[in-house]
């Protein structure tokens, strides 16, 4: 171990694991020390390319001395019960969202954090988007003014298997919770009535599977500060992520990123790249600033951007809008205490 | 009279009344008559300007033999008397939206117009705007495939007055109507859902007259494409009027039209100029286009691309705006015989 | 006649003449007294179009006492003699471009111009481009301080007739000669070396009437300040007109004009309309405006924005960048007397 | 040593040597041996920060025998004799631009390095910016047909200081030799003629040294293609670096890489964020995928994409440039054997 440096487990080398663990390997003020994955080879395939360690048993990797905090990258349903084994070994945890797709569970898992007085980051990572922050920092500033309207434009690039999507807990768990966050965090209230129009576009089996893939979620807060998302699992062009905030004094927008600033003309027109293909691309910079962020407020014992109540509070938002599919009706939001 | 040119009186010398009696005075295949005002001052300033003969009797106006064709662009509450006299006289009618606030009277006009068999064209201009036109052309020709999400940005710079307000009929009715027209034309079939989510922002006075400033509108057609409507009554950069549709094989979108090209690079950033100010200047265009369209298809008498059924049917949309705005619930939408 | 109208004689029926008449048509403040053109036929279709009359003799028709304009728009070899029948008359002139391929001929017609004190307007349309005038108006405001680097990009969208080429003078002075008023407009000073980089690129008959279809033309003024003008006879994506200056405190740019503002992202990209076609499109408000600009100066006796000496000193610079082709050197500017 | 990585040696701690040795850092086929500098204290400060080891004597680094390779980042007046004794060690080199001031001296460097059959890598980074390489790539794919008109934007926010400026060899030398590559590998041929118009016009410092600060360079290859190269040591807006190359079916352009996506919209127009503000941001992906080009063309034996005559070629045309200026004529450019 380096001398001041975070020592890091990931727990899971699937994708985004994989992704966690590189950005570890080359933080200055962390290290690697271990890879943790049930499919052993997953883990020594990561472990070698980094020069770490690997392990097919994350809760024995976790408790290692030498193991100062905890990258919760496994399967959904696993993130509670390593969550809690972390917090009882008094590691600092990054878990991917969601918590848990059971409200009550995901509000058990926090309030064992707190018990045990452990910092806890939820992973959202849109916040750490350096156009997405430029935007947060220009409305905090007041550049327009209050808040009225916000847009948040995000849609995949097409749906993942319909595998992935039985065991997704949903669109709205899945994939608008990320939107949810970015809602409340550019709102900066709580949304405290929810409606949902949605529909089944894209691909019938995401019907059978009792899931929605294109969806408009209209959102009001207590000011009256308006909040509409425009989900898709489909966008022929790539991945897009684009936020547009209303205020009294203007607009403030974040467009998608292209792949290149080239442009062509020719007689059929002017043309640009399209945005980033999906998230790895989109979001490689966030996952940095993200990781660099925890590491640091760890390291020196600051406070995090993020705690388990923005976990939480994009979790009640999604199940709100699960119950608004369900009913047809605009939903009364509640968010009681987060754990 | 000039030999084939259609001879056209313009009821109302207001604002609106102007802009066609210019557009008509311009027309190479319309003649302008004469021009009805009631405040006799107003029409003979606009006659003198443009050659042509005043009155403040429009009943006798649209009689005359020599007028083969009425714009009725008076105070929205004469519409529906107007209309009904000039039916009854066979001559062709463009009328200034809303035919009337209330839906039975407007309906109970249509009936009259079809039963006279006379043209009737409600003037829902957005359709001719190049740049929108241009975007459907593309969406029908299958440019994007079939369309799954529709989305309307509109929003004025700023409030009429309180006084306009008071007799306007409320946002849907005298500024959504425009954007439910739209949504009806880009979808190609109708909203069967409807739900409102909206606040009073931008002036607590609007409030006090029972009205809203800005508003979320979402829909949802029967093949489950969805529509959401931005709307505000204040947009300090000038007047927004945007669309986005997403299809099956990507975007296609109408943005903003700039008052030059002109940029400038300077050490605060790069800046363009803002969207043209309001609807004179931004929909100046689709004025001429739809006056253009209607006198041909008078002449010539070939169908006109709109008829009484769309004023009806996006008041019906209005209406329902209003219903859910009363009740916080989704509406079914009910589209009846239009007259 | 209406009372208080500038009566104008168009002389040429061609493309040109019949844009400027079609101008005049429309004026509030212009009547059009006749067209007149060699071509009988030409000049009567013309006449019927606009309820005017026709002639087959110029010098009769500019000679008329209702007459208070004429505008030349005939071919570029009749332009001298009808200037000087015109002054001779006491008319306003309206000359197209350029005055005459021979500089000698051009400053003569000048000098008798003068002598008659007659209104004289050499019809340089650029500076009337709405994009291009707020571009300017916002140099002179300071906004970029000083000027230091002009970039002029100006390029058609394909060739003209071999016949047509000629007889045009050349590219310089056929096509560049806008470009070269432009360059002196933004520079505010004149030019005092130029050099030119040359090619025949787009078609070998170009090169076997002794012309050039791709250019590079730079010059510097006394202050030190730059300017190039980067010319095509070939641009596959459309007509392109494009302005760039530098200054101590920034760049303004005035880019092209798209046909709509339709953008579509799709799995091939980003893609918005190309620039508008041609300058019939392209310059159609700057034709206008420049016509407008003409009668009200010649009815109230104000300035004309531009004079005969700019019509001279575009010329100048486009001789001078025939020397630098035929020489190979760069050429010192030296701009005498304009006539 | 990690097996298989290449060893490198990083000559000079200065700003470019520091960005090279921190790329060198954290490529995984390559590993940072020692870090050079006559100024000891940089050199372990760079060194320290980097876990690598620290010398004032560069001859003696480079010759070590756990280096493979030599990165030389040294002042311009050392290149050609660390290249010379690299090239005697049998080290691979990576030489920053430009080889030496004096073509003589580069050219006889160019010699001793071929004599010695070592790679050698002459650092012109352009080559590797994502946007410039995609647009490099689609114009050697055809999409735009024959190259006719290459138009190079090229401008520092600001000039260096004048005790910079008197040792850089001057404009051309120092920041054009850049954009004389880009000409180069975008033409795909060599320029045979060069003119140039240049001011001092940001300081008159500059001149009193000798030198220029606002360039016009033009160029024309044999098949009659033009190039235009615009530079400034002053741009208020950022770094400016942007391409256009015209063709026979249309343009591809590369335009600036703002430094965020977010745009605003207000009252006073539309404003987007300025470019990046240097070329350590702006260019930060060229030179890590430079270096890694580099790393691995010499761990594989595989070809540079980049050789030895395209350092002399640029330094050529550099030359040229400062013929023309001197002259105030066109030069034919006289590309001779590279070393």
């Amino acid at each position: 171990m380096r001398d001041g440096a975070l020592g890091i487990v990931v727990l899971g080398a699937g994708r985004i694991g994989q992704l966690h663990a590189r950005n570890v390997a080359r933080s200055r003020d962390a290290e690697l020390v271990c890879v943790a994955d049930v499919v052993i080879e997953a883990a020594q395939a990561l472990a070698t390319e980094l020069g770490s360690r690997a392990t097919d048993d994350p809760y024995a990797a976790l408790a290692a001395p030498e193991v100062d905090a905890v990258i919760v990258a496994t399967s959904t349903d696993t993130h509670v019960d390593l969550i809690k084994a972390a917090a009882a070994a008094g590691k600092a945890i990054f878990a991917e969202k969601p918590i848990d797709l059971d409200l009550d569970r995901a509000r058990e898992a926090v309030a064992t954090v707190r018990s045990a007085g452990v910092p806890f980051f939820p992973g959202l990572n849109r916040r750490f988007d350096p156009s997405f922050r430029a935007l947060h920092t220009r409305i905090r500033a007041g550049e327009i003014g209050k808040v009225e309207l916000v847009t948040i434009t995000s849609r995949d690039p097409e749906p993942p298997p319909i595998d992935y999507l039985k065991r997704s807990g949903g669109m709205f768990r899945d994939m608008s919770i990320h939107d949810f966050d970015v809602a409340r965090w550019l709102l900066d209230e709580e949304p405290v009535q929810l409606q949902v129009m949605a529909s089944t576009l894209v691909d019938p089996a995401i019907a059978e599977v009792g899931d929605v893939d294109t969806a408009l979620i209209t959102m009001r807060a207590a000011s009256g500060a308006l909040c509409v998302i425009s989900n898709s699992r489909r966008a022929a062009y790539g991945y897009d992520q684009r936020l547009e905030v209303l205020g009294e004094g203007g607009v403030l927008m974040a467009n998608n990123v292209p792949r290149t600033t080239v442009s062509s003309w020719t007689e059929r027109g002017v043309s640009a790249d399209p945005p980033q293909a999906f998230f790895l691309e989109r979001y490689a910079e966030s996952y940095r600033a993200e990781l660099e962020h925890f590491v640091d407020a760890v390291l020196t014992g600051s406070a995090l951007l993020e705690g388990p109540e923005d976990g939480i509070r994009a979790l009640v938002l999604a199940e709100a809008a699960m119950e608004s599919l369900r009913t047809g009706r605009s939903v009364e939001v509640q968010q009681g205490p987060a754990g």
